[in-house]
């Protein structure tokens, strides 16, 4: 699907470009009627595989942390087709860490393809809970990114 | 959660922006456990809007047209949450048309506020459904698409 | 899908049979490789119909209410396909109100048929919000959840 | 959430009453605003876990295969909260194998405790994937889920 006509992109990353590795499984309803994983949940990939980094962490707590991240942009470039049901490997990276935001970058790994089938980006705002206003990232949250920020191959 | 430390980001932009409105419900199950509709779900009305358009203008019969448009690039900022259980409107246009390809871009309202909670892009490749190459629009959807391209305020 | 060989199943309902009527938009995603809505999504109707009448009803405010409903089992039965774009109704009544307990019956309709694609029920246990232990239906609860115990053609 | 006057229901089952066991990695999407897997969820668990047993026995190609199964009714019953990230694992094991029809159960653990937190059925009646008619469950079909039939504790 990324014959001459389609627009100019990137090109594909590796996994061994993201220092959080993440597994997981596909689900029967993740396929569309085109019978491979429908480009949605490709964005679910990434938002499970950068929750579990930071639950894995310890520093997001879903149900009482008092700082929460909300997404204010996320993209994705789809490059190959994922198939059911073998299981995707989410690979995660911190590219920019501002004074209460954050740029993940991601892609989604399947089989013994070296090269990504889709990569994207998802930035987080942090704000406090009760008001959703932004707020310095915490002491805890910000060494847990910055040791996502130097993974090898990219630095 | 577009406050001072936020990315500068694009203006949101209005209903009356986008030629073709669609609208639709909101769900229990789209509700994270920040008790707003969670980021993914903004791809799913995405998906839904523009394949709503392409069916009910009668160039896309999902089960049985020889030619399909695959996702290669998806792309969403949000302003604004939405809630449940109050429906949304989505708004689509199409930004550019080549030979094999579309970008649609669309946007995402609730209630009475005239501009986005949220706005993006999806961009389509069609291809023949068997081998999955790049082939030329149809006419019948280039003629669709053609019609979404001029709407009130774009041009 | 109901042919000789099919277990026996009860017979299909019809809207009248429901007090409460809540529509539904398709989505894109709904649908499976087999080019009907799948069955896991009714769950996400009933659960959306359900929870829909009780915040309309100003019973249930889901960031906020000290006492909600937990799920304790859910059941289904598939007569008919569903297929989008096209919306559904939900159709929602109360079965049986016990001390802390309701069981609902949802059905889907979709078009012009008076009878039930799919119908079956949803049974919920009131818990304290924080110790997560069944408690008395609180009275404006209970209140609203008879108003939809008497339905024509039901009593 | 089980407490007295919760309805009297079966007893939660044990992963060894299952003969096939199935890995399923938990989402963020999972949760709901309760900060549990949603009771939607579940039965995306039990469509992945047949579907991965057919898949992975050889006898279902979702894009291919002339005979297809068709959900004709489902149930599940919930008896422990699953929480995210950690993954859960499926049981599925076939109780009843009519001429065209099969129904399963299965359950779903989390974590060390080794009875289920939620367990039901899943009933599939065979049809051709044209005509959507019922027909015999093809040979190789029928012997991988006769296998499936004796397991160590149920018979």
């Amino acid at each position: 699907m990324t014959g001459p006509s389609a627009p100019a992109r990137e090109t594909p990353t590796r996994l061994a470009d993201y220092g959080f590795h993440y597994p997981i499984t596909t689900r029967w309803a993740d396929m569309d009627i085109y019978g491979h994983v429908n480009n949605v949940v490709f964005y679910s990939f990434f938002d499970t595989a950068v929750n579990a980094f930071l639950m894995q962490s310890g520093v997001l707590d879903p149900a009482r942390s008092p700082v929460i991240g909300l997404v204010v942009e996320t993209r994705c470039a789809y490059f190959r087709s994922v198939e059911i049901p073998a299981p995707v490997t989410a690979g995660v990276r911190v590219a920019r860490l501002g004074s209460s935001s954050v740029r993940y970058e991601i892609a989604i790994f399947q089989g013994t393809d070296p090269t990504a089938c889709a990569q994207g980006h998802f930035i987080h705002v942090y704000v406090d809970r009760e008001h959703r206003r932004p707020v310095p990232l915490p002491g805890a949250l910000r060494a847990a990114l910055e040791r996502l920020m130097s993974v090898p191959g990219i630095d």
